[in-house]
């Protein structure tokens, strides 16, 4: 989460405050509250979103350090930081506001099914955390390059974070699930695309719904479909092992036509980190040969070739 | 949502209560608010559930009313009861309850995937309302018939009131979907089976991420396929046709084997209320040849034909 907005939202990042015994950066400048007070920050981010989105309790005591440096504090897990009187009191003393951006405000309805106009690409997965969102804004970025009218729709709290807007797809009530994907992307122009941030996987035991949820509400009219390299499990689940990428997007085209049966590949968008430049340009080539698909990385390729076929 | 606790507790029902226009009745005497409280009511259902869950404000003089005659009130919608300060405010005057059963109180998990002990069959469905809670609460009956170990385990705000107990799938937040339902049915001893009613339906746009994740958490080593004979279309939605009971099975067991691999179909459940019961008799044994599978309708015929192959 933390990634997502300092790689997207650069120019609006001062610093990072990281833990003792926390191993990742950002790459911004590290400070401390007080620090990032002096130079300006008005706002303070909860950078992570650990599965099941609980706050913990050791947290409190550096949320309160910025609560009473003046900053807002941005949340995106299910706990609410609302829901901690001792910080809605300090929030209110200190005049700022607790941000709870997983929790949507507005009032859903159930799915129709019923097409609407303009055109939608999901991002889809072979499982959680493989680049959906970074896929999703790499395309909306080339479609804009390409002059053409494309729009970002966030889904989780990352890509909300980034897009200043979105609804958080995992923390609706089950029951809407697709209503909240349909009102995310309403009818637009036929030329319109709306580039729809994917969650989860259908191979996931913890998450399918919301993705088969998402799916359906969408209607995409093309698929990008996401994996990472050299994972051996799904996320979080040691016992359960990845889907193959023809078993994804199987899957995915077989769900997806009950709401639009002329949905489609786009092609295949892989997070090749675990492996050198020269080893994910194969890899790439030869996913792109079998599968009859554009395939890149979108951090290290031109994504734009993932457009081909719109 | 009122038969069902007509059918299924009919010894805890004094009456019926029906606004004027209503269609349908229960079976049970007619009554007056009054009237029921006079004879010793203690409870004020609404015996209604929506698509959506909406409480239409046109009910609230008639809830106010039970309330002031004394009585709890039980509710299934999304929509809370205490959402309306107005009648918090009359329920604490009256010293009475106002029990929202849809929202579940416990706190949830994400799913796991890990296989649990003991046994369970899930009933699934061609669409919404075709006969899952009623196969369900069969099965189990006709378990505990033969001096088998069984529990119901109700997913939905009508096998609530029924159980006393159980998990309104369709109102916890997404992300816990299967979660909410691994927690459901707990390890247990091995010849035990859990029956899951099973909610919504893999093929209807709005519903089918309630219904993944609940197969998922499930992890059924039997499902029963649910039915209704003459139905023109999904559940609300007049342009979305109704899946085949091969398309049914196939998609259902595809997807149940993500977390157990060797689940099966242990028949069919048919609500043939549409037709004759010779014409229902004919349906059943032409679909029994042609599936390989018992067949039945729970209603008219007898259902322990669908545990032979437990």
């Amino acid at each position: 989460m933390a990634r997502s907005v300092a790689d997207w939202r650069a120019q609006k990042c001062l610093g990072e405050y990281r833990l003792p015994g926390c191993e990742v950066t950002t790459g911004c400048p590290s400070l401390s509250i007080a620090q990032a007070a002096e130079r300006g920050a008005k706002s303070f981010i909860l950078g992570f979103a650990n599965s099941g989105g609980h706050l913990d309790e050791r947290y409190l005591p550096h949320i309160i350090e910025a609560i009473e440096s003046g900053m807002d504090v941005v949340s995106g897990l299910h706990d609410k930081l609302t829901n901690y009187p001792e910080l809605v009191k300090k929030a209110e003393i200190a005049g700022v506001r607790l941000i709870d951006i997983r929790h949507p405000a507005l009032r859903l309805s159930t799915g129709t099914g019923k097409k609407r106009t303009g055109k939608r690409l999901l991002t889809v997965g072979t499982d959680c955390s493989v680049g959906k969102m970074y896929t999703s804004l790499s395309l909306t970025q080339a479609m804009a390059e390409q002059g053409r009218q494309a729009t970002f729709r966030a889904t989780g709290q990352s890509g909300i974070l980034v897009a200043g807007e979105g609804i958080p797809i995992d923390c609706v009530v089950a029951d809407f699930i697709s209503g909240a994907a349909e009102s995310l992307s309403p009818d637009n122009d036929p030329a319109h695309w709306d580039i729809i941030e994917g969650q989860g996987s259908l191979f996931h035991p913890a998450f399918a719904g919301v993705s088969l949820g998402l799916l359906h509400g969408s209607q995409p009219d093309a698929l990008a479909i996401c994996h990472a390299l050299n994972r051996s499990h799904m996320r979080g689940l040691p016992h359960v092992p990845q889907p193959s990428l023809s078993a994804t997007i199987n899957a995915n085209l077989e769900a997806a036509r009950l709401t639009n049966p002329d949905v489609y590949v786009a092609g295949i968008a892989v997070n090749t980190s675990a492996v050198k430049e020269d080893e994910a340009t194969a890899w790439c080539r030869k996913t792109s040969d079998s599968f009859g698909l554009p395939c890149v990385d979108p951090v290290r390729h031109d994504v734009s070739v993932l457009l081909e076929r719109l």
